[in-house]
């Protein structure tokens, strides 16, 4: 029996792959299986169209798409699906990923597509609402999730604890150079 | 024993319930249970906290967040949950919407929200979407999607058949005015 | 054997219809053959594939696609032809039309689609454009071309002698309540 | 009895610690107390509550709050306090903070955020602000403050007088690589 | 004795005193004593320095501002006083109001000025804003502001209780046309 | 012997002649030769060659352009002349003059218009700085600038007089319905 | 008899020559002849007139313009000829190139003009479009076109295949540092 | 007796005076006097003043101004005389200079300011600008003009001629590392 992968991720080019780095490393901390595809919904249609009709085979749940400029992508695999598609607008081109926001964002009725914040940022919360999603019916998913955000919340308290130990300017140069 | 209402809906201000009236028709179409609350995340914060803390009890799965301007209230009950969180923004206000959409879509690393169009077009999405989500575990709501996706394409489909039949003169006139 | 039709007009939906309207006023004019389908690259995509198959039979030449939001349709027609796709950015929606008109002029490379002005504006334009390409194998349609630009240069002349003779005041009231 | 701390400098993240640093340089040229922490509206809510909790014991008369993307921070605070809170927009982010400060600046009637300018710009700002609503009860700070201005005024005075003593060649030159 | 006037309105023309009229109802609600004057920092600039020069002797504490379009008139004033200045950009213009929020919140380094909403709704928030700097050194005002804010949230939990009462249809019609 | 007629205003197209009336009514006040002309930079290229010949001959000194849209017209007279040229966004079109604003005055180097504001205000100012540059070598045209100039700030004064003697509430309603 | 030379790229500056790199490639990729010029609509429109006068000769069919910030060249080229004009923003200036995607996107009625994407993707975009639009009677061209097309298609599927095989990271950082 | 300076140069702030540099270089082209300042209008507003004062004594009949941001200098300097005023947005800020151009160019009627494009290519038609003014009662200024134009039209001419010959390869390199 083939292994399950509950999300499929798709870029639209080879230049957005680094752009989903910190979205698979969020899939791998939470232990959820993934694939990864380069596949443009403009240059090459038929073959998302082959990746979408697996998605039944291998229990796919959530797409995850990330593209720049019209960035078309998102939508059209939402076209061809029911299972909710998150897209990632890139910073690619000249408009730092404002063209792509809007194409993700602003989806006619009938097609939807959840558009989360441009570049790693929005790449990092793709694969925690994909999480979120499958974590619905899987409650150590919903602990470990729940796990994360204290996690995060503490990283964030402990830094503050340092910040107020060590001072402004103390904690800025024990930051590296950055 | 409660009876489960799976679907969320808040509001940021009286103004925004017209929004969300066709995201309920949405839902009603699925019969999907659903609440409606106007809740501010800036003016009733508290309140926010008292139905959040609800959300276990009546098996809450997915937040519809509607509001304008600079629009916290998606992402402040995304903060305070792991449930997935889609956000409308409300065309309120003189910049039409885009400071609503910068501000839900544009959300900060590990606090995800699901940003949808801007207004009714959004609010379509929003129910469609919690649908999507939702059919995941529910294979009655799955096959649903998939007849309201054939649905909604067989209406494009008479139009255009009509349009072919009628020209676009006679068809743009028994449209009716609008 | 089957009428050639040179142009086939695409809208992604019934409300766009109206903002085409100046375009095939344009087509006829010149008097080139056209069709008008309603297909939504989103919610009826294989029925956009099965218009598309028919183009080489009807013998289209260019191809003119109008739609609003994100507006993909356009760019997805372009990626399964070779045919010249112009686009026309619907105005609908509360950004009015600047999401479309970035969506369809910053297509990725490898598919160009040519991107006209928002709206009506666009519509007319629309129509020339295709009437240009068309003319490039059509001497009468250069011709024709060539005596329009003429007439609406001297148009503007008469408007402007009108002008001259009239003055301002009476000229503008001579314009009736627009 | 405990010292007052009149200033309370909250950033969103450590990335807009630097940011702040030219309103601490404000607020220690004016001898004005301060404290500054790093709590996220999104992640670490309940860290914001306690830290409001402690304004009354401390004295705090102004907030100071910045944020990046959507930026939340500032209107959270607001919300929670009638304290009034200063929104500095951190450029962070692919819209170099254009999302931050319509996020500060388009607040919901009710709970009012005075936004400043994006970036260290904005941080001198919010230093003077909040020096100035303090000078309202303070003599010693409102004469402070009209030297500062009127030290400011010198230097520009200064470098207009080296300006037309020089030449602009040699003043650009005397400014160093720049 | 001259009587304490803590707040001196100003517009930047006649069109823009429709905006301030919420922020003076707010004003009115706190028992804050107002003037409110028509005065351009382009058209009259010398009746500027007339206004400023009585602000000692009237004990005024803010200054709230409001104009349109380049908007210079809060900086204009920020720079000849060391008093707090809000500025609330006005929604006049082809470009509703976003060159008048950019100008008022994009102020360079040493000059700040609070920025808040464009239009009324920040003309509400200028009027709380300016309350809550009276209300740091006046414990009645501050009571008050603590008041109002506790209305304002069950104005919202009013609606809401009614909303769940009535269900949205009924609640929407009640609301009369709007 | 020919008229002098100091001012060349042109307007892309009949639309926009509504715009240039305020422009007008500032030349005739100053009692400022002018003539209007509708001339199309790409619709009626050459009626511009043939108006910009006769320049000399009727003494024009300085030209105001308004055009809508992609407006190149201010530029291309600016290309064929070294008088001043004054462009005028007009608000026509989806983005409301934004587009104008940007085609006139990001002109490259070698070719300057000077630009001002979107529509009818943008109108009075080309007029008014029409008349600035006139009254370079005019000095009853500068007195009668410097008079103007004291009229609008009396206008602004006695407003804000009555303002002051009816109160806010009665001055509005005596402004009429507007 | 002169050589045909059916594609004519214009630039406005030698600063843009980089950007239509990537159009000559397709362009020489195709065999498709091509003229390059530097003429300035602003600057050197004399020249411009006598560029397009020797179109008919040397059988030009498509104009390729491109230029920075107001970007007037392709519409004053479109201006004064019946024969397709693609417009490329360039992204120089301060604004990235959203000026020029405006202003060539943005054409009055009557004058069509094809916009692409700003920069090197639009300049590629330029090339297909040209070839297609020569390829309506060339149908050695049409099927390079599609060779072209199965070729770019391929290459991504290869990418996706490798990408598949090597796992995300060795994919990465076999594409070197890029 | 005192020498003549016509143009008069102020800047907001010494990071502005790198932008003016080209300005300058065309005015000493002209061999027009000049004199340049550093005032600004927020933090320096008396000094303006007495700048302004001198103008009359000096001759001053044009005054460039550049600066950033709310970009308030322009203005302020026009409300204060009735010699045309120029304004240049330069590009400080995380907003790239649509702050600054906004500001300049939307200015309230009555006090109009000429905005050129963002930057150096604006301070370099801000020079010619202003030498346009002045050639307007100067011939041999007048002819100076005329003839920078042509050298202006053969420089791109040359350039043109260049790359003919060399090609765009070759072109390209002898353009050296740019």
């Amino acid at each position: 029996m083939q292994k399950k992968i509950p999300i499929s991720i798709v870029v639209g080019s080879v230049s957005d792959l680094k752009i989903i780095e910190p979205c698979i490393e969020i899939l791998k901390k939470f232990s959820v299986e993934y694939e990864v595809s380069v596949i443009s919904a403009h240059r090459t249609p038929e073959k998302l169209d082959l990746l979408i009709e697996t998605f039944e085979k291998k229990g796919t749940e959530v797409i995850i798409a990330c593209a720049g400029l019209s960035s078309a992508l998102p939508g059209v695999i939402a076209s061809k699906t029911t299972l909710p598609v998150i897209g990632i607008p890139s910073d690619a081109g000249a408009l730092s990923g404002l063209d792509a926001l809007l194409s993700i964002s602003q989806m006619p009725s009938g097609v939807p597509v959840a558009c989360v914040a441009i570049g790693k940022t929005g790449a990092i919360n793709a694969g925690l609402l994909a999480v979120e999603i499958l974590s619905l019916k899987d409650k150590r998913l919903k602990a470990k999730l729940k796990k994360y955000r204290a996690e995060k919340s503490k990283e964030i308290y402990l830094q503050n604890k340092k910040l107020k130990t060590l001072g402004l300017k103390k904690f800025l140069s024990s930051l590296g150079k950055k």
